[in-house]
């Protein structure tokens, strides 16, 4: 387990001491506590000066840079740039000087420091008392921080300091927006933005980002108080306090982009939020945005019973995926570090349909899913080029492995060409989506039209072995990113054959124009005969899937073999070594059982989970959560809440010691299936039913939550042996509890189960 | 067939007429006009200001800087850097002023253009009449440079101008050293210089490479004649000319670097070359230079009858090798494109092994050909340290794929980390050498610890398979890079079994410490479980041995029907599209084929053949040679010579249009094989002894050569039907001719042939 500085709260993330000199440890509380709105976001650095360590990160969505990663060999077909989320002006600054003296925590004694995130409210609060190390005063901080979830293009602070002793002092308080940032992970070291506009007047600074153009506004409105005197707009504001009394900075910042706007109004769209807010004051802005998210909670909250650690971890999953992504803009996705950090680039990857997906469906509701339907519908046309330069043709479309605007901005050839696995996930969204909602009609406004890009992808990729006599797909990258280039992944090879049979039967009930009879047949032939490689594991001749042809050439070692000074094996093992190794990083054959749980006997899938489970190192954040749930669904309990506390604190408890370069975001889904698919055995099968079997892990004493599903919110309450469901709106729902179908109204029912 | 520019002469490669917009054309005469004298060497750049396309390229052997390559996704074990050839300062510089007019090919008309490489004699010239654009002055030039083989730290430029008409009209001309000279490929637009002394007075420019360190400094000394005037020792001088006048300036640069001298006696060092040489005069140090070239091409030339274009490209290949290596400094090596561009970084790679090897042990004797070997010895603890770094152990050394000091400095895992049978290449010329020269004591002097290096990397890289009862190797890249991460590569298991078996029977002969006799029967052991895949290919149950396992999966193709605007491919299709595509780069299967050509019967390298060359694109230049090799050897005379043609005359034509980026100098050794062990049929067979068994192509009226063989330099001329040998040194040798021994001595002896 890692290592866990935060007290254990069921709504709150609490950091109580701070150590300057602990450069990784700043970085990652930064990380923790990051605030976000779907639109925009950011770290929780601090807001006046700091000399110590720190990753600045304010991020908006949307706005990228084509970073340049053209260097050394060079392919055709490789794509011409790097998408790099951007680090952009750092909003909330605010630089104080006490007696002419720089406050800085780096330098400063620092007493009773303690940090919060309410994740019930969205708000970031910090207190210390700081001596200041030349002067002696003591002063007391008290900041509060939103990035507003009612009005998305407003941040605010107030910033509340007291002199506590050392004699009178003067206070200076500057509220500053600064521009001239860079991005840590920036290839040529570049700098992304240039200066568009800077009003003094008007107290707004529009930058604009290199090669790309986009075009932000922030403007600021400050509201001063020195003890009882109120100054409006004064950004620097200067007085002299005695002891006891106070300063409170509230600073307000509308941030406009051109996104949003057109690039003439900018100003006048960021100053006006700003001024709005300055008007209302912090106060207002904070009970809008705690009302915005009381709303936002109403629908999915999930409450564990005796485990305040899960308890804890499950509500800093869904509190970040639910300000990472809102579904208000079909042009925005979820990157793997959402707005707290900017590795992957803040690009959208498989993970949106293979994790987020199924949480947004049933959090938040089909309209918000289908946004990220539509994000992958409008951007086909660049997934059909991008197969063109790949050399297939007739339409075929492959998604890229990463993109920000559909176009493959990823730079290495064993995943942008191999690891195709990513359309099958993009299919398997669209049947996941109408399966859950019942919604079959999204099939003819787009959901047909991606699914034979998709086929005719596959159809294409696969080739006739004549020594096999099978189809074979061959030279991909599986979800196992510890080997590449390899022939027949099981896992690719059947979603491949399941795209081309889903796609062939959805062309049956919706028109695509232009696929014909004689190309729909060709994909049934083609899944018809591929090659599904199996492994004969035991005497009886029972076999599992064998994740790629010649995966038994290697040396079969298991994962808890490995010394512990040597994982996580990607930090201490060359590229080489984890090629040549059994070891897989995520789930892979599983990933295909837990997709298609419904094609497969329970003995089947509990083989499968038993030979791959000690090889697995879930050096994937993406991996505990499938064999968390695998586990509970194969009565492996212990094996599935061990997996589950791995996936839920992950971040909390920093695992794999990478917290302070951002949060697992997209894992944070997988968290939330293994509680609600896994441990409330929550699914809606094959025939359009939602069922539910639920398997407590040992020490829970209760498990509840609330799902959206087909216009009804349900809450379902898991006790040990019975199940309480009941729809809070006025919307009725089917379920199967026990293998018996109940309509569930206002009114709970309670069922008992064996 | 490419575009030959050049007129077809024995001992010349002779360009009339230039087009200055076409840059293309003038890049790549500035490539194949290329003068070198193993130390340094550099690119037919114009002496005068040239305002149309060139690449600027002078280089010294030895000064390379490390790149930074880190971009993007980085895994442990990728190397740091990549190390690049450096283009370092430009000695011929000459600038002209005609009547205040720069004389600039770009911009005059020009005139019986004429640009000369005199082969034989190391000599390139160039003489043109430009009009002045504004002026209308005519003058005519005659330009004479070398890069001196007698004083490898000497340059010197014989420049004539003569004022044909236009008036009377002032010349300026001034000599320099431009040392604020770049990379065209540099990862990050780097400069890699900076001036470390400018010492006006003794005329002396000392430059520093960043980062390694190295020093550099050029030495001027001019003489010039204006009519009968002679003045020496100013760089810039002006005179009045009048119509039929002539200015004459002789410019004389000596080049020493750190590499060879202390770094405060560089200046002195320069200034010493390039003053003696000016006291001598240009025709002096011609004459000096020409007597070292007859001295190279004495045992070394091949004289072709009845086909000009494949006598003028035999010696254009011989000339290049001549001037890249000359075995005097071990430190060195055979970039890919020696000191004629900057591409592949003028590193060493395995072509020095497989191909230049043999070449320089026929050309230039056994003192020449150990230096290589003595390269790779003098590298061994940064190869076992490159093996560690991956994860081997107990002194498994592997040689690095691109080197400048022993450390691995290529950045594509596919090849640094797969393509190890570079490593087995390594061994082999071990054998090779000691083959040829006889000379068995060379294992006891550093060979046998390389092979033991080796042999213990073979052994840890080859992997117990259960499933198949044998040993495998995983994960490679065959010599054809058009698929990587391969199993059981034929080529690469094939050559780690010799390695073994090598070994083991050298630690017998040759004591190495460490190595005990259990570990002696295990590499042999290794050797005799290898898989090594085999294919049926007809109904008699004949077999060739397969390129990998799984290659009959893929669609099987002719490169015969890719359509010709297609080609090569890997300027046409995607990286994708190559990596699933059954077309084979360069010898893979048949590389193996040529280096063991005794372990098997003619038969099974024809019917491998006959598979191979159909699927082959040879898209690299080290692969139609061994095709060509094989062709011969198996009685295929036709393909043999269409082979032929297209290695030796690849860069003369410009088969693959890259000769502006440089030449491919160490595929010319390959050229120099398809005639010599190809035609000639002369092979040294595992018994030790010379054979000849001569196949002249249709049209060949005959076939001279001179080769060094254990002492003796033999003289061998090829006719229809017979074969004449002699010996041109007092020194004896044995040689079998059409199965029977012969003793060579100076008496030149005649064999008929059947």
């Amino acid at each position: 387990m890692g290592d866990c500085r935060w007290e254990t709260d069921p709504w709150k993330i609490v950091e109580t001491g701070f150590d300057a000199r602990d450069g990784r440890a700043c970085r990652a509380a930064e990380s923790l506590f990051s605030l976000g709105n779907g639109a925009m976001g950011g770290r929780a650095n601090f807001e006046e000066y700091f000399g110590g360590e720190s990753l600045q990160g304010n991020y908006i969505g949307g706005v990228y840079y084509p970073d340049k990663t053209r260097v050394g060999w060079w392919k055709n077909g490789y794509p011409e740039y790097f998408a790099k989320v951007l680090n952009s002006a750092f909003w909330p600054g605010m630089d104080l000087y006490i007696g002419g003296e720089r406050l800085d925590l780096a330098v400063c004694e620092v007493e009773g420091f303690r940090r919060e995130l309410d994740m019930r409210r969205g708000l970031l609060t910090r207190e210390f008392t700081a001596v200041l190390p030349q002067s002696g005063a003591r002063v007391a901080i008290e900041a509060r921080r939103v990035v507003s979830m009612a009005e998305v293009e407003l941040g605010a602070v107030a910033y509340r300091l007291t002199l506590l002793s050392g004699g009178d002092a003067e206070v200076v308080a500057t509220a500053f927006v600064e521009g001239d940032v860079r991005n840590e992970d920036a290839n040529y070291d570049e700098k992304f933005w240039e200066l568009s506009d800077l009003d003094r007047e008007r107290c707004a600074l529009t930058m604009r980002t290199r090669k790309t153009g986009f075009e932000v506004c922030w403007g600021q409105r400050t509201r001063v108080r020195y003890g009882e005197v109120a100054v409006v707009g004064e950004n620097v504001s200067a007085a002299e306090l005695g002891a006891g009394q106070s300063v409170v900075v509230e600073k307000f910042v509308g941030v406009a982009s051109s996104l949003n706007h057109p690039a003439g109004e900018l100003v006048d769209a960021a100053c006006r939020v700003a001024e709005r807010a300055c008007g209302a004051g912090f106060e207002a802005v904070l009970a809008a945005h705690e009302r915005a998210w009381a709303e936002r909670w109403k629908g999915c909250d999930v409450v564990i019973g005796g485990d305040e650690r899960a308890q804890q971890g499950i509500r800093f999953c869904i509190y970040q995926l639910l300000q990472t992504y809102t579904g208000r803009d079909a042009r925005l996705n979820v990157g793997p570090k959402g707005f707290t950090g900017e590795k992957y680039g803040g690009s959208t990857y498989w993970d949106t349909e293979a994790y987020c997906l199924p949480f947004y469906l049933a959090t938040c509701g089909e309209e918000v899913a289908r946004q990220l339907l539509l994000y992958r519908y409008r951007q086909l046309p660049q997934a059909i080029e991008n197969a063109e330069k790949l050399g297939f043709s007739d339409g075929a479309a492959l998604y890229p492995m990463v993109t920000m605007t559909g176009e493959e901005c990823h730079n290495e050839w064993e995943i942008t060409f191999e690891e195709i696995h990513r359309n099958g996930a993009i299919a398997y969204a669209i049947y996941n989506f109408c399966r859950y909602t019942g919604r079959q009609d999204y099939l003819s406004e787009g959901g047909a039209e991606v699914l034979v890009g998709i086929a005719r992808f596959w159809a294409q990729r696969a080739t006739w072995s004549e020594p096999k006599g099978r189809y074979v797909i061959l030279g991909v990258t599986g979800p196992n990113e510890y080997e590449n280039n390899v022939n027949n992944n099981w896992y690719t090879n059947y979603l491949a054959t399941w795209c081309l049979r889903y796609a062939a039967e959805v062309v049956e009930r919706v028109a695509v124009p232009g696929v014909t009879a004689r190309e729909r047949e060709r994909w049934v032939e083609i899944a018809e005969g591929m090659l599904l490689p199996e492994l004969v594991v035991n005497e009886a001749g029972e076999t599992i899937f064998l994740q790629q042809e010649g995966y038994m050439d290697k040396e079969q070692r298991r994962a808890a073999d490995i010394p512990a000074e040597q994982r996580p094996i990607n930090q201490h093992w060359s590229w080489d070594r984890i090629l040549r190794s059994c070891f897989i990083k995520q789930a892979d054959v599983l990933q295909g059982l837990y997709f298609f749980q419904e094609h497969f006997d329970r003995e089947v899938i509990a083989r499968n989970f038993d030979f791959y489970e000690p090889r697995t190192v879930h050096e994937s954040s993406l991996s505990p959560c499938v064999h968390s749930i695998l586990a509970s669904l194969t009565g492996r309990a212990e094996k599935a809440y061990e997996l589950y506390l791995r996936t839920v604190r992950l971040d909390l408890d920093d695992y794999n010691r990478e917290v302070h370069e951002g949060l697992h975001i997209t894992s944070m889904a997988g968290s939330w299936l293994s509680v609600v698919e896994g441990f409330g055995g929550v699914r809606v099968g094959g025939d359009g039913r939602l069922r539910i079997e639920p398997r407590l892990p040992e020490g829970w004493s209760s498990l509840a939550f609330r799902i959206h599903y087909r216009g009804a919110i349900l809450s379902v309450a898991i006790r040990p042996g019975e199940v309480a469901v009941g729809s809070e709106n006025a919307a009725k729902a089917e379920m199967v509890i026990d293998g018996n179908l109940y309509e569930i109204g206002n009114e709970k029912i309670t069922v008992k189960i064996g």
